[in-house]
C-alpha cells in the first residue's frame, strides 16, 4: 500500500471543532453516504473520529478506505463488526475482521455475537458457542494489535442478533476470554439495566470499556425494531448521566454516535452531522450541563 | 351479592380435562370474547383456571363477573392489573384493584409498574416511585387476603410500561415490600435473562413465585411491539425448560396462557383454546417430553 501522489497524506491528525473533542461519527448513522462522503463530512464538521462498518469499507475497498481516513487525519475509533459465532464461516470471517481492523489502523473490533441458531431454542448452548468463539478469537486479535469489544445488545435482539444481553454478561465473557478483550457500552442497549451503575463501574475499574456509543430510545418502536434509535436528546434515555457514569469509571476514549433510523438515513448527511454536533455540544461536551 | 336462582351455584370446582391440570386461560388471550364467552369456553375445553383483566371485569360488572366464574366452578388464578405507580390516581386505583381481586376470589393481583413519567428521563427516580408505591400498597393487600405479584416486563417496555425489567429487580422490590408480595414469571418477559436460573431458584426458595405465565417470542417483532407473542411452541423460547426451572424451584401453581397477538385475537376463541390445550398437553403437561 503506497500513498498516491494525487492524495498527499496528512501528517497530523485532524483538529476537532470546539466542544467536539473525542466525538466520533459511526458510519451506520450516515447510511446514505459513501465512506468518502462520510470522511469529507467529518472533516468539514470538525469531527475527528470515525467508526467504520465493514460493508462500507468493502464497497470502497480496504486499502482505499484506509488511505481515505488516514489522509484526512481521522482516527478510526472502531470497526463494526465481528461476531455471529454460530455462522458456518465464523472463525474465518472473524479473523478477516481482525485483519481489516488492523489494516484500517483501529485497535477496536466490535463483536455482535449472534442470536439463536436457526430453529434452535437452546439459549444456554448458544451462549456457550459465543463464549468459545470469543475465547478462540482473542489471542489472534491480540497478536494483530486489536482488542475485541463485546457489545451486549438490547434483550429485544436476543433471539436474532445477540444472545449477549447485559453488560454484566459481556464482562464475564471478556474476563474469561482475556487477551485484551473488553466491552462496548451503547446507551441504546444498556440504559434499562438495573445493574447499569454497578457494571459500568466494574468495567471501568478493570479497564474493559473499549468503546462508548450513544443514541436515544424513541417511542413508539418502529415496525422494524432495529430502527428505533434517535439523536441524543430526542428520546427516553438520560444519556448525559450514562456518559458521566462511564467517565467516572475512568473511560477517556471516544464517544461514537451510532443511529439506526430510517428518517435520519433519509436526511442529507450534512444536516445529520449538524444535528449530531449540536447535540454533542449541548449534552455531552466537557462542561455541558448535566440534565434530566 | 346473592346467587341468582336462575344461575345455580356450582358447589364443586370444575374438573380439568386430562393433561390440563393447573392450566389457566388469561382473558387477554381471547380478546374477542366477553367474560361470559371466556368462561363458557373454558368449561367446554376443560380449562379449570382463568386469569382476569380488569377491563373485561368492568364491562361485565364486578358482581356479575364474580358470579359467572364461581358458578362455572372456575378458579380465578390472578387479576391483571394494578401498578402504574406514577399515575396521579395510583393509590386509589391500586386499592380498588385489590378490592376487586378480593371480590373475584383470587389471591393474586398482578402489578405492571409503569414506565417513565411523561417527559422524564430520570429512571432511578421512576424506580424509587415504584418501590414506594408497592411498599405502601402491600399492607392494604395483605389485609384483604391478596398477594401482590410484581411482573418484570421485557426491557423493551422500560420507557413506556414498566421500569421493572428483570426478575432479580422484581424480587428485590418484593422482599423490600414484604406482606406477602411476590413476583410473576412470564416466559415472554424473562427468557433472555442470563440470570434466569439463579433468580427463579431464588424466587422459589423464598416462596415468592405467585404466578407463572407463558407465551412464545415470535420473529420478526410486529409493528406494535406489544403484540409479538405466540402460542407455546411457535417461537424462540424453550418454554418447557423454563417451566421445569419453575417447578424445580418449588412452584406448584397454575400455568396461565397470556398471548397478545392480533392474529390470535382474530381467530375464533374456540379454535384458540383448542390450540392452547393441544400445546399444553404437548409441551407442558406432567409427562410431556422436555425438548429443545
Amino acid at each position: 500500500m503506497t500513498a498516491s501522489p494525487a492524495t498527499p497524506r496528512a501528517h497530523s491528525p485532524l483538529l476537532p471543532g470546539p466542544g467536539l473533542e473525542l466525538l466520533a461519527l459511526n458510519t451506520a448513522t450516515t447510511k446514505n453516504w459513501t465512506l468518502a462522503d462520510a470522511v469529507a463530512g467529518c472533516v468539514e464538521a470538525g469531527i475527528a473520529g470515525i467508526g467504520l462498518w465493514r460493508d462500507r469499507v468493502a464497497e470502497t475497498g480496504l486499502d482505499q478506505a484506509a488511505r481515505l481516513v488516514r489522509d484526512a487525519g481521522l482516527t478510526v475509533t472502531s470497526l463494526c463488526r465481528g461476531g455471529f459465532f454460530a455462522a458456518p464461516d465464523a472463525i474465518e470471517d472473524n479473523r478477516r475482521a481482525v485483519d481489516e481492523a488492523a489494516a484500517l489502523g483501529t485497535d477496536t473490533l466490535v463483536l455482535v455475537c449472534g442470536g439463536l441458531p436457526d430453529g434452535s431454542r437452546d439459549l444456554p448452548a448458544a451462549r456457550r458457542t459465543v463464549a468459545e468463539g470469543i475465547a478462540a478469537l482473542a489471542p489472534y486479535a491480540e497478536a494483530h494489535g486489536v482488542r475485541l469489544a463485546i457489545e451486549p445488545l438490547h434483550p429485544m435482539f436476543c433471539a436474532d442478533r445477540a444472545v449477549v444481553s447485559t453488560l454484566g454478561q459481556a464482562l464475564d465473557l471478556a474476563e474469561q476470554a482475556g487477551h485484551g478483550t473488553g466491552v462496548v457500552v451503547d446507551t441504546y442497549h444498556v440504559w434499562w439495566d438495573p445493574e447499569l451503575e454497578t457494571q459500568i463501574a466494574r468495567a471501568g475499574a478493570a479497564g474493559l470499556i473499549h468503546a462508548f456509543q450513544v443514541c436515544d430510545w424513541l417511542l413508539p418502536l418502529p415496525a422494524d425494531a432495529l430502527l428505533g434509535r434517535g439523536h441524543v436528546g430526542d428520546g427516553s434515555i438520560d444519556i448525559p448521566r450514562i456518559a458521566a457514569l462511564v467517565a467516572e469509571a475512568g473511560y477517556q476514549g471516544w464517544t461514537e454516535v451510532e443511529i439506526f433510523n430510517q428518517e435520519v438515513w433519509d436526511t442529507p448527511g450534512t444536516e445529520t452531522l449538524r444535528t449530531l454536533t449540536e447535540r454533542h455540544r449541548r449534552f455531552l461536551a466537557a462542561g455541558a450541563p448535566a440534565c434530566h
